[in-house]
Parts: C-alpha cells; structure tokens; sequence
C-alpha cells in the first residue's frame, strides 16, 4: 500500500482564525457545551481523520477579543472518548506544572477510556502566566524546563510500565486478582522528581500514550528527536518544511531510533471553496474581522517585537527582527517564522498581521479543493510532511469543507484511508506499542 | 413538602464488599471498561439518586487479592457525565498532592461538561504510599495537612470566583467575547500557596463543585464543619450517628452557617432479599468468600492493629486498642469503629473480619426491602443522617435490589423524589448556589 497521510483535525473553539467568532455564522455562544467539541470530533471521525487535538496551558491569556475556553483538554477528550470509537484523543500537558503521578493518571485513564485513543502533546510551557499561578517567581530557564521534561517523561513511562501487561490474573478460587510479581516499584530518584510507585493502576491500553511535541527551539528539536512519536510544526514554506523535516529525522537517527516512527505534521489551515476567486474572498472576509489592537497583543506574545508604534499601512522594518537568521533563540522559535514572513514578504503592518490572524505562523492557505489537496500531496511527497494538524479557519463549516471535498480527493488518490484498519491511535500512526521496560524478556528479575 | 432523603451510589468496581470480586456473578473482568461504571450509573440515574460517588488516593494499595481499579475518578466521571444527564458526579481529591490550579481546572471542566453536576469529596490523604509518590519521605502531620487543606479550598474558590458570571459578553459588533472588569487577579500568597490567577476559563456553573469532606477526625470535623455541604460518614449503631450528626451540626452553626446547608450522610451497605432469611444467606455467604490474609492486611490498615497472631476463632482482646474511649487520635479515625464493634460485640477474628469485610467500617445490614427502608427512614428522622451514601455489596445486583426494592418504599412513604426536581448537584441536594467573592455587590471595586 502507499505510504499514508496523518491527518488531526487541532479543535479550537470556534475555529483557528483569531476573529473567526465575529463571523456571523460562528458558535460563538456555542463553546462552552460540550456538545460543539463532540460533534466537531464525530465529525472528523466520519471522515476518518487520525485524531483530535487540543492545545493547553495552565493560565488565562484571552483578554477581551478572544474567546474564552471554558474546558481544560483530558477532560473535554474524555467526554469525547465516550461518544467516538476510533479518533485519537491528543491533549496538551506541561512536564514543568505537573506532578508526574497526578498525569500519568489522567492520562492512563484517557487512555484506558478511549480503549488506546490517547495521546500527550509533551510542552515545558514557556509562560510567565501560567509560573505565577504555581507559587513560582518566574519561568524556569529553557535549559531547566527540558532537563525536567526529560526526566518527566522517564517517570512517567516507568509508572505505565510498572505493572506488565498481564499482570491481572482474575483468578476467583485463588483469590488471587492481581499477579503482584508482575507489579514494580520503580524507585525514581533524580534531580527534579522522586516518586517510588508503582503506578496505581495496571497498564493503559497502548502502553503509554503516543508521545507528540511541538515546540521547534533547540531544546525542542532535541527532546522531540529523542522521545516524539509525532511532532506539530509550523512552517510557512515548502523549502522551511523540508529544512525541519530533514533535521528531525537525522536527529532522530542519530538517538538510534527508526525515522519512519517519529511522524512530522505541520500545520495548515485551509479555506476552501470551488473555485479560487471565492476562496480568495473568504480568506479576505476574515481578515477583515480581526482586531488590530488584538493583533498586536498576539504578535508581541509570539515574536517578542512590539510594532504599535507603525501605521497599518507601513511597511514592517526588517530591523525590528535584526537580521532574520539571527533571532532563533531557545525560547522564541515562532520569532523566526514571523522574521522570514517580514524578510520575504516586505509586507506593511496590516498585511502582517492578516498573515498572522489565519494560523498564529502556522501555514495558511485558500484555494479549490483541488489546490489544496496539491499542496498536501506536494508537501508529502517531498520529503516536507508525514501527515498535517488539520486548522479550520472557522468551525464547523470550514472543517466540513476540507473533510468534504478535500479528503475526498486524497482518498482518490490513494493517499488517505478510506477506513480505520485499527481502532488505537497508535495503529492509525503506524506505530509501535512498547514493550514494558519491567517485563520479564527484557530484565532477568523482578525488581519489587 | 416532606424533608427529602439524600442518597448516593458509592461506586466500587464490583462492589463494595472485600470479596465481592469472587462471586460467581461479579464483574471482576469487566471493571476496566468505562461501560461497566457508565452503566451503573444509568441505572442509579434510572432510580433518581442524587449522586455517583468514587473514591480515590494517588497510589496502589491494592495487593493481589483484590480487584485493581483502572481509572481516575474525575476522568471517570466525565465519562459518565457524556452518558447521563441528571445524577450528581463526585470525585475524591487530594489537597496535599495536588496544585490547586490544576485541580481547580479539572473540576471546573467536569462541571461545564456535566452542565453543574460535579461534586468534590476533599481529603488530605493519610498514606505514606501517596507521599512516596510526590517526592515527600512521608506524610505531612494531620495538623500541617488540614492547614494546607483550608489554604487550598480558599485558593480554588477564589479561582473559581475570579470570573464573575456575567463575564462572557460574545459582542461581535464591538470585537468583544471578555468583559475584563469582570475577571480578577486573586493574588494569594499563604503559607502553603501561591497563586496570582486568574482562573484559565469562566465560572463553572455551580460557582463551584458541591464540597463534601469525609475524614472523622477531630480536624476533619472542624474543617467539615467549616466547609463542607455534604459530609460522608461511618457509624455502625444509630447512637454514634447521633451524636456525629448533633456534633458536626453544631460545629457547623458555630462557624455562623446554615446547618441544613451541611448534610450529613451516612454509609450502609445493604443486603436486601425478599425475606430476612435470604438477606441473612445472602450476607454469609459473601463473608464465606473472605481472604483472611487480606482482611487481617487491610484492619492493620483501617485500625493499626496487628492480629495475625490470633486464630480466627480467638476472641479479639479488647486491649489490643487500649481503652475505646481513648484511642480517637487525628489521624486513624477508623480505629475507633473497630474498637466500638470489639467493645460492643466481643467477636472473635474471624467475626471481626466478616464484620468489616462488607463495608471497611461503614454500617452494613441485611433485610427485606421493608427492613432495610425502616432502618433508612429511623436514622433519617431521629437526626442520625440526612441521607445515606449506598454501597452495595456487589455491583450492579445489590444496586438494583436497592433501587428495585428499596427505593420504592421510600418514595410511597414521600421520603424520597419520584423525579428530578433540577438538574444540578445542588439543586439536588438543596444547596444554595454560592455569589462571586468578586461580585460587585460585594466588592465595591473590581480587583484587576
């Protein structure tokens, strides 16, 4: 068979344009019920897409022109879990505001749930925000966060490997319900973390979740290379998709891993419509929603420059980035892709800021269905993508377009399931289930 | 109308006798799928019960001769929640291992999923086993543990206040989704926490989840008394609920509240057969089932006492608990059960641990539908309980003796709903849905 696409449809309230709530045909008033996010999911089901996915983090960034989201994600995917059979399930969790016993649990218990739907996008949470809000003074230092969520994820897969598969014995006249030989104490004792276990439940169905990261930093890249499964990158350009594509798998290589099992989706997030003119106008009708002011706020979140000084209609000096090659520092890697769009693109403020509006520096696109399933194919046949995180502008409809019309035409040409072969995440990834690091073929004793 | 009858499914894999696991009828294979729980909880919602309740601490103390649980509770519930669409939803949570913003998340989510069902059981978790596993080398003292507790409950409810209702103003015309007058800083800093907020999403429906505590300990009392809605409690004999009742009713009005806002709600654990004779069968035939190894692990558990050395046929001495009357310390509250029933009924072993196997101390009868709806309606008008915690001995059978048979009486004698009258925990238990510490009718300003 041909090598298939990944497809996750990232679920975002009423939809990844910043002012896609403005639009009158949004469900603005709509995402506070669980039942916007439940049919959003069983939407993307019927149409066969690998998973859902919801991005987090532990504080309050909206402010007044944003809408805000009443759910925190393990929560909203397991209310999901209960009314899909198949999708994948990925929530956002930070190693830096966790304790590794607390979410190793929810997330068994996802796991557990959704029968082997689970997956954890890995984040060490770059945010003042969010460290004010657990007794800390400021952001632990790049170097720390990683360091900790290196060892976050040891621990973790140590509490799910602690009790074998097959430790649950069931055996009435014995009395005996667990095999308690099978069931370890994993005696973790490092710099950040010491937790003794075993974990309090037995084995979540695949094992552990599927492991996915996001962030594109050196620190990034090396801990995604080391333990990613799957990777949600932003690029704006075939070429920068490429350059990304090609580092993570040598760097993947390079820890001894099979390339093949660390899937790379970039973001993208179409406007569709039959002919490329209406496409065109439906991508300008948004922009013209958003609000400058919010606009600005986002910019200077993401890429640490402030621009409010600049008519909307002047161009964006290139100095603001310095020069362009320059400002990937550890913690500001979307700074690089807002500094290539102004070096590339010269464009004037209002323009930069529609750029932005569509994806926050994920890739936008418009086009027939046609143009955007060649973007896709080109993408994935180039060495650029495994697969994408699927953004509608504004949900449903433009998620209803792309699963309509889109994937449709991929399936047609071989590239998408027509149906779910498996019924686990990590069967509609294509990926391995470890084996557990306590089971016997792979220590000689038991270790508790 | 007549005062109304709390009750409460205690949800307990297969039940909530030690060895219910091994009857012939027991689901033992089937506890680790959601359906298992989601189903019974249909039924309890089936019967108009108040609530589904589950316990939990952040460990496994299980061993091999009793039934390993899967899930953790809060994912459980919202899994449950997807499924029913009145019954209260409680979960166990630890203030001494978790962060509070976390976890004042998670039960935010599963009230907006639940659209206001979510209730919350606080405890401190006595257990060197969960210390173990948040990097501590043992357990905080029950002083400095209720400290941090009542610090903890302040800072989630100043969280979940920090949105006002009427927060959420979804202006499209003006671009605006948050009034931010309307959403505040809460700025604490304690001795324990330290949290700026605010809260990651608006207020939850209830204002906050129900708050039920169920430690009986001298600080447990005080801090029920000071905070809880609901309180869960162990009493073998009318005259101890009694003065329990009397007690924490008393305490309660002592902190300037509403004692009819505090309900108090005993365990029972009933055997119901259609004769006296059966239900009587019924019971001894589950105690024939018993482990004896693991009932003697478990009281050394429950009560700190060690009788392994006696036969099972020995009498237990009395002095093996000291005086009754003087072994309540803070931290083993329990004990004093045990030392009630040794004092009252002089056992042997053997009886002892039949005595405790059907309910870890909670009061299990045995009797035809009337009987056991005579001992309900006794308790619930002689100001022993204002409702009861069920748990049936084994899942779903003895639920649905109770519900088929029991029930039924207690609504004849108007003692408990034919309907739900709302379809909020509170509204269920007839709790007063708590005002916005930062509403404007009580603040003269808005804080951020």
């Amino acid at each position: 068979m041909r090598r298939q696409l990944s497809l996750n449809a990232f679920l975002h309230d009423t939809g990844h344009h910043e002012a896609s709530w403005r639009h009158p045909a949004s469900g603005a008033e709509r995402i506070g019920d669980v039942e916007w996010y439940q049919e959003i999911a069983r939407e993307a089901e019927a149409a066969k897409l690998d998973a859902v996915f919801l991005a987090d983090g532990p504080a309050w960034w909206g402010g007044a022109h944003r809408p805000a989201n009443q759910f925190e994600p393990i929560t909203l995917l397991t209310a999901i879990a209960a009314v899909t059979s198949k999708i994948g399930l990925i929530a956002t969790a930070s190693t830096t505001f966790y304790e590794p016993y607390n979410l190793a649990r929810l997330f068994a218990s996802l796991d557990q749930i959704s029968k082997g739907r689970a997956g954890w996008n890995i984040v060490t949470t770059f945010s003042e925000d969010a460290a004010f809000n657990f007794g800390l003074d400021g952001v632990p230092s790049t170097e720390e966060r990683y360091l900790r969520a290196q060892e976050f994820v040891d621990v973790v897969g140590k509490l799910w490997d602690s009790w074998e598969d097959g430790a649950i014995a069931v055996d009435r006249e014995a009395g005996t319900y667990v095999d308690t030989g099978r069931v370890h104490a994993i005696d973790h004792v490092g710099r950040f973390l010491k937790v003794r276990g075993p974990f309090s439940a037995p084995r979540p169905p695949q094992g552990r979740p599927v492991y996915i990261q996001a962030g594109s930093s050196n620190d990034g890249r090396a801990f995604a290379a080391r333990n990613a499964e799957a990777i949600f990158t932003a690029h704006q350009t075939l070429e920068d998709a490429q350059a990304f594509y090609r580092d993570i798998k040598t760097k993947a290589r390079a820890f001894g891993r099979d390339a093949d099992q660390v899937k790379v989706l970039p973001g993208i997030s179409p406007f569709v419509a039959d002919t490329a003119a209406e496409a065109e106008e439906l991508y300008r009708s948004f922009n013209e929603l958003t609000v400058p002011a919010y606009g600005l706020q986002q910019l200077e979140k993401m890429a640490g420059v402030s621009l409010g000084h600049l008519g909307l209609d002047e161009r964006v000096p290139l100095e603001v980035f310095g020069h362009a090659g320059n400002v990937l520092d550890n913690n500001r890697s979307r700074r690089q892709v807002v500094a290539n769009i102004v070096e590339r693109d010269r464009p004037t403020l209002r323009q930069l800021l529609h750029r932005l509006a569509g994806g926050r520096g994920h890739n936008v696109v418009h086009g027939t269905p046609e143009q955007v399933a060649d973007t896709i194919q080109t993408w994935f046949e180039s060495a650029a993508a495994d697969g994408f995180n699927v953004m509608p502008p504004l949900y449903p409809h433009l998620l209803t377009a792309f699963t309509q019309k889109v994937v449709p035409i991929l399936q047609e040409r071989g590239l998408f399931r027509t149906e779910y072969a498996g019924s686990t995440l990590r069967e509609h990834y294509g990926l391995a289930r470890p084996v557990s690091q306590y089971a016997a073929s792979q220590t000689t004793a038991a270790l508790a």
